[in-house]
This record gives structure tokens, C-alpha cells and sequence, in this order.
């Protein structure tokens, strides 16, 4: 009868992971969402494929090459999962556990791959926000290919794969822990971002002559505006699959602290910069709300499970004023990036980092330094070669006529909205 | 071994609600989208912000003050879910369980909350939508505090809190039952709301002088179609969280039963209203098809696991007749209701009290009555008078000048969709 | 304590079919916005009314009368589930299994109905999309009653229901094996629409009088990929609920490869569609990456379970690159299908049938031909009597007036976005 006890909760741990793995899949669509509604009409055909494009890719690269670079094995090509004996094998793996019915998680290889695969493509979803409106869609592809296939899971092995990096330790060694990844996720997908975005310049008219910053406002809010809740709604699956185990009480109580907290985060980080924005624009600003909501998930995202609540909607709301401070900051810096990205995600993510030792003892600062510290040179230098090689080869920008025209016609041939906007 | 077995009906029980809640919140996602579809581009904006902030400040409150007036413990607040001896404690919760392994429901106090707040949220989503493209955006987040920090929480305790209320009596010995709320949630937020639209009255040009009515018809359809799709999905959760166990043959069947049933009366309820549209107006009516499946969903909520599935769809049906007539007797009266919300979920909440007693004994139809004046006039009074105090301090009010413009610019500093409006 | 088992593999059994459900039920939202996108602005409001009345209907026919064809029983309307006695008959069950805890799948009634469900609507969905901008909508509805409540459950009954077609022998007998529905879901819906499309001719102006094939742009594009999105996330509930048993070791692992490959199988489709269209039309097509990720889900649904993911991929691209051609081919025959749903789920679900013989020795070439060949005649000839006599009797085409109007304005009254497009 244990065995059926085995059994039932390798069926109880895979089903969470799939579910949360669903939820996380389902953030691409929430990027997508968030990005067409930031972006001007004429770029959102674009930004939609490049979305779209980018999850296929990820999906297709981690397949490939990328998941036995972070993890070793080449299970799954092989396809023995599904062959003989894997119940017998699996049986006795759980027999063998050291502390018995509450050791580690045993569950489908298939469904690690699952939730995996789809951290993978939000790394990359990060960058495509950053560079919109200017960059070639067919370059970026490139690079989403080099970035999932490559450049992601070098700093996944080091991290969560726990490969040693620095002689014979390994980043936890060392006093790192990111629990879901504010950093392995988020601030890589960020620093790729920021080397793109600086190899590629603003938009034209995004900064006068004379210093001024021009607002250009996105076509269609309630698209951004859904594309948040999605990711919210997501980010359950993201940070609440990273508990890695449902199948005993203590595990079990642990993924329902990180959804809960979870959702106080986004809660304290909207609050935060809603009132924020209101005292220094005297005005509710709808997407600084969406963007505090994303930085307060962002923060969170390195340790959910330690915070209390209460703590967690304080991180939350810290995170939600850091990011429109970083926002402002990084358009006196003439950094263009027209959904905030680099500030949600690289900014917090390193703010996120840096928070995990208040509740998380198994965490040191100079432990969260150094693997930020690891993560961010590895991906940005890395990025900055692919664009750099990219920008001599292919080119990275579309032409000045192909930017004012806007890229949707250029690279894809077919408007948003034909119906809807001015020329018509 | 019967420890395990308790470890696993834990978790699984821990996880349905997390799931349920995941579902619960998304539901925030199809209010903004619903009342984003049917209010004018001028106001989307401000809707939006609206409904993000109001989800955040409810899951804030609900978590500072809410759910200790509504359920008593304080346990979340001291981080004692996470802490030693938690694993110890609950396996000596199930040994004492009165009725062995099928006795009452344990799981995860993080994943009860998690569920909870969410309905909070929903409460309050239902006045946004009723109380639009006038009213102001600061006062109604005023509201919003009060009423998730309060009023729902005082009418909570004495509904599903199991709070005494008429002396020695609580509602239940009066025989009152609301399986997920049709009453404590739906007509709660709809009374709320219905204070709040009689202070302001309504929008300009709504009502002519010779008593005409204008419609002022929304400005995006698909996405107030997405909005009821997304509701539909989140009712799921809401209906199916609510029997508060997964985990054994009987639980799970009426898991089972309160899926299919709320599905099927949201079904009958749109195939009533359209039908009922199209006899009265001679057309397909797609709003009135998207609020007769809200009806449906909301006429069922108060007890979707007796019914058989034909009568769920009988009712469901019942419900999407009804607010069709609702709607229309509510213009006649010239409340104004831009997205319809007083009469689904008000109206049609009562019906759905009201019909518990013919399908669960445990209720009667006098217990019913009670309950429903006890919600409906404690949360209409101090909504009118939250709402009073509001309308003389701050006002609750924009300028004419302002609803004319639309309150986008005024509140937010940001239109909706800049590219596609006629003005520009 | 087996009784204990037995009711939490009862209780997640039953609950697996609950969440695939409503992933399931989540893509009748996909299919409404992506057919929106993919329309003209004036024939919006009326797609959408459509596919929410096709859902409901469909929820409601398969209960009154399609399910009991299927399946037989009549179980669900008799309201046994929730009697006396029905805990223990299922304990009864379990034991009775012939192969012990690892055997049949032993879940809720009412699950496996709401699963069921939701597939009927599926099926109907697909015709929508072929037959718009230009069918009358209540000859659509009437046929959907039709198609939901007969058609789709006598097929159904002979290859799920395991009913006998070919004298004493079913189609399973005769090497047929269709896992999650490519052919009798996809296919069928697919064969339902061609035959209303043959009826019913090409939209005005779609073909020119010298042969040029005009192109007709959605107005939508975010819509129609949020709608993808949508569809590509329910259909992990849509392949993965098939495997009908989560609550063992092997069951649990065929659930999470059907997860994976189905995710496997879209990217492929994507990147061969995207490439393929850069390759013939010099662009990034975005509508073609969102058919061949679509294509790449139909290309798998037949057999998801037993590829390896890198076959999955290959099938997904086959499946995309199928796609393409297949929708130029269908313009060049001047059978207009504006959402290109014969293609995707009618050209694309036969070859995922003629697939499943090269990783599934369960299933033989010949055996998926008869059984393709069986649905496809089944459902084309019964429609097209079906669509025959409402033409002649109510017609099914509306008038070239209102056609060139709009359908929005003739058959609902309203339009989708009034305040957007240019007449305004």
C-alpha cells in the first residue's frame, strides 16, 4: 500500500507542476498583451509576431540544446520516460529517499521540462518590451535563438542547475539563493535587454534637441492593462511551481504562503505607485499602476516563501517606488526602453536579490551580490557580443523611413488595426 | 502510513483552493475588461485604473483588517503558518477529526485566505462598474478601503464567519444558506453600488427631458465579450472553491457537480436572454447575451450543488429572463447602471437566494428573506453613508466640464486608445 | 486505509478533469477572439455573438440529448450522482478493479460531462470562424442545435462511445485510433464548415472577375493573438484531460508528455509557418504564425501521448508548413474561409490522424483512413442536408445590402467598436 502512496502523490507533484507550468506558459500571452497595448499602433503587428515568435523559439531551443546545458541528461530526447520499467524505477527511487514519505520530489521528467521550458521564454519576452519600435524583427529572432538556446541556460546551470562557477563552488555555496528567479529570470532578461538597447539608441523623437523627454503613448490600454493581470494570474504558476514539491503538509503550506504572497506583493507595488505618481504627477497613472504591480511580483520573486504577508506587501511597495524612480532615471539617461522593462525587471530583480536575507538565512548579501554580480556581466556581456556581431553582419535597427512608417509594414506586411487608425 | 495519507489530503486540498483562488482572481481581469468594453473610449482609461487599484487595496485590507473581523485569528499576520511544529500540529488536527478520514476539510490557512480575498475583490468590482464615467477616481478608492476593510468583512462574519447577529442566532439557525454567495458577495457589492449611483446620480444625456432614453453604447465589444468569457472561467473557481474540500469521493463529486452546474446555468442564462432580446428588441443583442450569462452564473452561486444539471440551466435561464427586465425597469427609473451591474448581481443575486430552499432542505425561505434584508440593508446604509460623507468632503462627483471631456485626461492624464478616436 | 487511497485518487482524479475542463472551456474564448481579430470591425459584434451563443447552446443540447447518445446513461439528468449510496458504490468499483490500483480511471460523472462538454463546443466553434461576415446568424444557431445535439454525438458514439459502425465491429476494431480528437473534434468541425461554406459562397468582393484573390485584413490583430495564446493554453487541458487517469505513476507521466509535446507541437508549427510565409511572401506573416501554431496543435492532437517531444516538434512543423499551402490552395479553389479553420482544423486534423500509426502500433494507416473517411462523410453529408434546408427555408446568406453594411448593424443592433472606425 505505500506504493500506491508513491504513486498517488508523483501523480499529485506532476499535476502541480503542469498546472503551474500552464499558468506560467500563459504569461507569454501576457507579455504579448502588455507590449502591443505600450507600443504605437503602427509597431504592434510586429510586436505581437516577435512575441509569438520568441515563445516558439524558446520552446523549440530549450528542447534542443538548452535544457541539457542547465540540467545534463538528455532524458527527454531519448524518450525513455515513456518506455519500460519507469514505474518500477521510480518506485524505487521514492523507496530510497532518505527521510522517508517527506523527502524530495519525485515527479515526471516531463513536467520539470514543462515548467521549465516556459521560464525560459519569459527571459526572453523581457527583451523583446526594451527594444520595441526600432529593432529588425529577423535579428531579434537571432538572438532569441543564441539567448534560450545558449546564454540562458550557461547562468541557469551555474544557479538553479548548481554547477560549480568559481573553482569547485557553486553560486549556493557562496550564500546565493533565488528562489524563482528575480535574478536567473528576470535581471538576465534585463541586462540582455540593456546591452540591446544601448547597441540600438531611442526612438526618434523620444529625446529633443534640448533635453526634453517626449511621452509617446501606447495605442490600446486595456490590452496593457490585461496583459498585467495575465502575468499576475501567471506569476501563481511562477513562483508558486518553484516551491518544486506539493506532496506533504510542509510543502504544501509553503506553495500557499508564495501564492499568497505572491499576490500581496503585486497588491503593495501597485498601491505604491499609484500614490507615488499621483504625488508627483498630481494624476493616477495607469501604466505606472500596471508597472508597480509587475516590479512588487518581480520583487517577491526571489524569496516568496519566508516573508510574512505583511512583509511581503512592504517588499512589494518598495519595489513599486523603486520602479518609477528607475523609470524617470533611466530616460534622464537617454535609455529608451517603451514598457519599462529594464526597470520592472532589471532594477527590481537586483532589488529583489538584495532582499532575500532579511527573511531567508540560508542567504548571505554578499552571497546575493555575487550571483547578481554573476548573472548580470555574464548576460549582458554575452548579449552585447550576439547584438554587436549582429549589428556588423544583418543590422539591428530598421531604416529611419521603415521607423516612421512604422515596422509593422515593413517586417510584417499587414496593420494592427487597419480599420482604426487616422490614415484610414 | 495514515499519516501519509493525511499529507496528501492535505495538499490536495491545500492546492484546490489555490487554484480556485488563481481562478477567483482572474475574474478581477473580466470586471476590468467587461466595464472597459462598455463604457465610452473617454473614460477606459480611468476604468481601468479603477479596477487594477481596487483589487490591490482589497487584497491589502482584506489582509490588514478584513479577514480578522470576518473570521477572527490574526494567525497570518504572525507568520506562525511557517513556522515549527506546524506539520505536528495539523497531523493532530486530522487524528481528532469527529468523523475519521471524511470529516471536515484541513488544508493550508495561506490557501484559505488566498481563496477569501479574492472574493473581496469581486465584491468590490461590481461597484466600479455600476458608478462609471462619473464618478470620481480618489473618492471611489476611499470607498474601496471602507468597504473591503468593513463593510463586506461585518456582513462576512455574520454570514459565512458564523457570527451571531440576531441575538444568541446566527443567520444559518435562521436557516439562511448562500453556498458561494450570491447574496454576501453579488447583491452585497450590487447594494453598494446601488447607494452610490443614487448620490450621483446619472451620466449627462442618459436621460432626456421628455423621458427619453439614450443608450450610450460601450466602445469595445470583444473585450467586453473577453471580460464575460473570463468571468465564466474565473465562476469555476468561486462556485467550486466554495465546497472548501477536494479530497475525498463525496467532496469531490460535489466539486464536480458545482462545475457542470454553474457552467449550465450560465448557458441557460445567455440562451434566455437572447432569445428574450430578440422577441423584445428583434435583434440578437450581444450585451444582453453576455449579462444573461452573468445572471445565470449569479442566480447560481447561492446553491449550485443540489440542483440537478437541468435545473441549473432552468434557473440559470430564469436569471438571464430576469435581467433583461431588471435592466429595463432600472432605465425606466432612470438609475443608471452604465454596464448593467445593479441588476446582475443584485437583482438577480436575491433570485438566487431565494431559490436555494427548493433544491437544499437546509434552508428556508424565510431564513433566506432575513438573511438577504440583513446584507442588503447593512451594506446599502453604510455604503449611503460612507458615500455621504464622501460627496460632502472630497465629492464623489467630476465636473460637467470634466465628464463631458471624459475623465481619462482629467483623472489619469491619459487616454485609452490616443490613435483610434475620432478626435485626433 | 485502501478505501482512504481510493478516495484521493477518486478526488484527484476527478479534479485533473475538472481543471482540463476549464482550460478546455477557456478556449471557446480563444476561438471568440480570434475570429473577432480576424474579421472586419463591422462584422465584429456579430462573430462574437455567435460564439457565445454557440457555447451555450452546445453546453445545453449535449446535456439534454447529445452526452446520452455518446455515452448512453442518462445518468446526469436523473441527479443519482448526488444520492445516497454513491460513495459506496464507487468504493465497490475500485475494488472490483480487475487490475488493482493501477487500473480504469474511476472519476465523477459529472467531470467527465463537463469535460465532454466542452469539446461539442469546440467542434462548433470551428464552423463560425469559416462561415463569417456573410451567414445569417439564427440559420447558424439553429444548425448549431443540430450540429451539437446529433451530429457531433453520433460520430461521437461511434469512435469515443465505442459504438459499433461497421456491422459488429467499431472503429477501434478496425485500427482506429484518434486520442484527443484531431479528426473527430477538429476534422468534424471542419467538415460541418465546409459544407455551410460550399452553400454559402464567397464573401462579396473576396475573388475578383479576373481571377485575383483579394485580401481581406482582420481588424484586430492583438485579438486574434490573444485568442491564439488563449487556445494554445486550453488545449494542454484539451489533450491532457484525455488521457482521462492522472492518479498513478504512469498515467501521471503520459499527462505531463502530452503537456509537453502539445507545447512541442505548436512551437513547430509557429517556426514552420513563420518561415515558410518569409520564404514565399518576403514577410513576417503574423496571421500565418498564428494558423501554424494552431496547425501544429491539431497536427498532435491525435497522439500526443507517444511521440518523443523532438517528433512532436516535426509533426507541429509538418503540420504548419500544411497550413500555408493548404490556405493558399482553398483561395485558389474560391472556397473562402476567413479564419482559415478548414485548413488549420480540417486539412491539418487528417493529417494528424494519418500520423498516429508512426509512434502508436495500437493503430494501423488503413484504420485511420476508414475512420477519417467515416467522420468526414458522416458530418459533411449530414450538414449539408442540414444547411441545405435552412437555405431553403429561412435562407442562409444575408442580403448584399446588409453584407455590404455590416452584418453587426442588421442582425444585433450594435456595433463592436463605435467610437474607432472611420464611418464615425
Amino acid at each position: 500500500m505505500e506504493n500506491q502512496i508513491f504513486h498517488l502523490q508523483y501523480a499529485m507533484d506532476t499535476f502541480y507542476f503542469l498546472v503551474c507550468g500552464a499558468l506560467v506558459m500563459w504569461m507569454a500571452a501576457g507579455f504579448a498583451m502588455l507590449e502591443a497595448g505600450l507600443v504605437r499602433s503602427k509597431n504592434t503587428t510586429e510586436i505581437l509576431t516577435k512575441n509569438v515568435a520568441l515563445f516558439a523559439i524558446s520552446c523549440t531551443m530549450y528542447l534542443i540544446v538548452g535544457y541539457d546545458i542547465m540540467y545534463g541528461g538528455g532524458v527527454l530526447l531519448s524518450g525513455v520516460l515513456t518506455g519500460d520499467g519507469y514505474v518500477e524505477e521510480t518506485l524505487a527511487s521514492f523507496a530510497a529517499r532518505e527521510d522517508g514519505f517527506e523527502g524530495g520530489s519525485i515527479y515526471s521528467g516531463a513536467s520539470d521540462f514543462f515548467f521549465q521550458v516556459v521560464f525560459v521564454a519569459t527571459a526572453m519576452s523581457i527583451v523583446s518590451g526594451a527594444v520595441a519600435e526600432r529593432m529588425k524583427l529577423w535579428s531579434f529572432l537571432i538572438f532569441a535563438v543564441v539567448m534560450t538556446g545558449f546564454i540562458y541556460p550557461m547562468e541557469g546551470a551555474w544557479t538553479w542547475g548548481g554547477e560549480a562557477v568559481f573553482g569547485m563552488y557553486t553560486l549556493s555555496d557562496l550564500g546565493f539563493s533565488d528562489f524563482a528567479g528575480s535574478g536567473i529570470v528576470h535581471m538576465a532578461g534585463a541586462a540582455a535587454a540593456l546591452a540591446g538597447v544601448l547597441l540600438l539608441g531611442a526612438r526618434k523623437g523620444k529625446y529633443g534637441k534640448s533635453g526634453e523627454i517626449n511621452a509617446i503613448p501606447g495605442a490600446n490600454l486595456p490590452l496593457a492593462t490585461l496583459g498585467t493581470f495575465i502575468l499576475w494570474m501567471g506569476w501563481f504558476g511562477f513562483n508558486g511551481g518553484s516551491v518544486l514539491k506539493l506532496g506533504d503538509i510542509a510543502n504544501a503550506n509553503s506553495v500557499a504562503m508564495v501564492f499568497l504572497n505572491t499576490n500581496a506583493a503585486a497588491a503593495g507595488g501597485l498601491v505604491a505607485a499609484l500614490v507615488t505618481a499621483r504625488l508627483m504627477f498630481g494624476k493616477a497613472d495607469l501604466t505606472m499602476c500596471l508597472n508597480g504591480a509587475l516590479a512588487g511580483l518581480v520583487a517577491i520573486t526571489a524569496e516568496p516563501s519566508t516573508p510574512t504577508p505583511i512583509q511581503a506587501t512592504l517588499f512589494g511597495a518598495v519595489g513599486g517606488l523603486i520602479v518609477v524612480f528607475s523609470i524617470l532615471a533611466l530616460d534622464k539617461l537617454k535609455i529608451d526602453d517603451p514598457v519599462g522593462a529594464i526597470s520592472v525587471h532589471g532594477v527590481v530583480g537586483l532589488f529583489g536579490l538584495l532582499i532575500v536575507p532579511l527573511t531567508n538565512d540560508g542567504s548571505t548579501f554578499s552571497g546575493q551580490l555575487i550571483g547578481a554580480a554573476t548573472i548580470f556581466v555574464w548576460v549582458f556581456v554575452t548579449s552585447l557580443i550576439v547584438w554587436g556581431i549582429l549589428k556588423a553582419i544583418t543590422g539591428i535597427r530598421v531604416s529611419e523611413e521603415e521607423e516612421y512608417e512604422g515596422v509593422d509594414l515593413a517586417e510584417c506586411g499587414m496593420e494592427a488595426y487597419p480599420e482604426f487608425t487616422a490614415s484610414k
